[in-house]
């Protein structure tokens, strides 16, 4: 059986970090659905078919990856998709008991359902997409921190 | 002379967790306020007077608790009803931080007013009121999370 | 019923972060048990009747607390005493985690044993045995770290 | 060379751990540099103004040290200033994840720019100008944990 | 290509905890190998053939798991079986941090070699052979922490 | 004045973290003594005078650091160097504990020195004098972990 791994996420905008994650989670799965939350935050940069776009260009030639959005509980998308493991990076303390908590949540919810952590590149510890918007906001340059069609977008918006 | 404890919190809504501790922590004293801060939350799901019935339906029975709502100082309010104690639960390590400068501060304020910690079953660890309003405002299914009345009300309202 | 804590420990030696805990111990319970925890440390200071001896000087005047030494598991030594409750002070982080663990192994070995936490004053949070014998060790002044009756032993000795 | 330090922050109001912070700057670098960075901060009790009248009260005869405000990037600020130099107060844990992720973000941006972390005094651990918004508030007694100017002009607003 | 992963440790004994994250483990990985770690460890209960042989009667029946020891570099021995990826269980936070430590450590040293991280079920999370080895040793029950063979291997010591 | 820092440690071995701290701190300071604490470690690696020796030839073309060891209370060497400055780096969040208990208590005994935080490169978070001791002795490579004296001398005696 073909083993799915959702790879849920706000995603505003994806980062480098992320893109790590990804890498190194389709090493251990057949195949990993990046999902977009489409939940309504406050404090975004894009639209959520903003962010799908800017994912599914920045994962182009990754093979084994999807790029999706989603609302509603992680654990229903994942069943309705046939995911059997979500995929989380970990970089820090504060993500980490968010993380814990969050994966227990949804253990209860879908006990058949597997948190699988991976951790990024020590350089992307500091890499959030809260600090990229961040920076971008206050003018400060982001290369390094996002893929190319991030960076493209950004620029030719002026931020 | 009677030892009163203040059990303070938004319990918005009450969740097992939050009964855990009342449970322990009325083995310890000869009578527990439990406190619903009527603060203006912006994301609350109950009202204040809601919110202090479904925790007054949700004790029933336990004796030596009594349910009631202030504002102000949590220290001046324990002073008017006389209690010395301020009870609380400590699940994860954020809350922990939390509690300990709230416990300091507090200490600060009034010095005869001692913070009581104390842990629930490890399977509430995950509980928080914000994860049950974000599953329950998710369409999932909150059962074993909170008490009977919280959930009836729920279901009632469609949530 | 009376309401007994046990107060349990290694107290090699006593420090005036444990007085402090266990003068806000007192406050809550009908009587509290300092226990002297008799293992087989490797790097103490004092021996078992010593430590139990500067305890007993060092909580002279304090009502309602008796000092002792158990070996075994804390919870058959809490049991055979009648007590309900295990007392213990945080201080940190490592503290915090290292009781956590405690206390739910504790809880397992006897669910209605309960474990509570307080905070001792922050001027103390840097104070343990540990560090106390260190600064001994190497000369340094422990004055206002400990209660008279260690500092006294200490000088007798040239520690 | 003059070694300048930043000490940026909000300073909503500015504490009394603000200013030990400060005076323990001031034995190690030959200028600080308070900055007040002007962010539309939601929730904020005094204006930028209003904050840099308060802290230049506050550190009068304090040599040594400048009151200033700024936006856009706090590398572009203390490089226009010459400054080589972030000063921060690291208190609590959760400070000590975010000090880190900022002071690495701030390292990549400007790697010559060094963040250099002190510790306040123990009995300041609690004290954040946010807990001092919350209990002036809800009106409790804020003396000895803001200086006098900050005292004074509370009072004349009736907070 | 077959996905194997290396769940190494000291497994002095195995837990409970361990059965469960290797229950998760084979349900990601196509082959999983339990590698007791041989150091000299000073303060251990059972001789690594002992703990091999607890291991191999405690993981009968479960499909896709081999027991196996090793020493030197853990990425040497996982390079030598093949395996490309190392199994952690997280229960708390000085785990992780050790546990992110070592990844890096790791991955340093083989760079293809990736770490995952799984969580066990929650009730798990004070479990540790360190703990299960002083409640043993204190004589207080060890049921419920430990799988069978290590039971009866303990119970005919007279642990 | 000059401004002397200390910068303790026990350097069994220097590792490139260290070094990478040290360069920081001359930044700051005038004068960086790095000081070996010559306790009686069980675990050590390398004597005192070869640590002594190895972080000599490390330091070596770096202005305005001294090389030495000391035993008793830091706050008496620093005392008796005219060092105003304890220099320390934080790695980590168990770092972070002990290093803040280690200041409070230096603080304690000698309240006019001021311990001062650098961060160093994210790329060292993982390293530690321990670490490396437990990979040169299962005979993993450590190059780029070390200076190279510290490196061709462990080659030497084939390590």
């Amino acid at each position: 059986m073909e083993k799915i791994a959702v790879y849920p996420g706000s995603f505003d905008p994806v980062t480098k970090g992320h893109l790590d994650i990804l890498l190194r989670g389709v090493r251990i799965f057949d195949r990993v659905v990046v999902a977009v939350l489409r939940n309504t935050q406050k404090d975004c940069l894009f639209t959520i078919p903003e962010r799908v776009d800017l994912l599914t260009r920045s994962v182009e030639g990754i093979e084994k990856v999807r790029v999706d959005s989603f609302d509603g509980l992680l654990v229903d998308y994942a069943r309705g998709l046939g995911a059997k493991y979500i995929l989380r990076g970990v970089r820090a303390f504060s993500d980490f008991e968010y993380e814990f908590q969050m994966a227990l949540m949804n253990r209860r919810l879908a006990p058949d359902l597997e948190t699988v952590f991976l951790m990024p590149r020590e350089e992307y510890t500091y890499l959030s997409s809260k600090l990229v918007r961040e920076v971008a906001r206050l003018g400060g340059p982001i290369e390094g921190m996002v893929p190319p069609p991030v960076l493209r977008l950004m620029e030719r918006r002026g931020l």
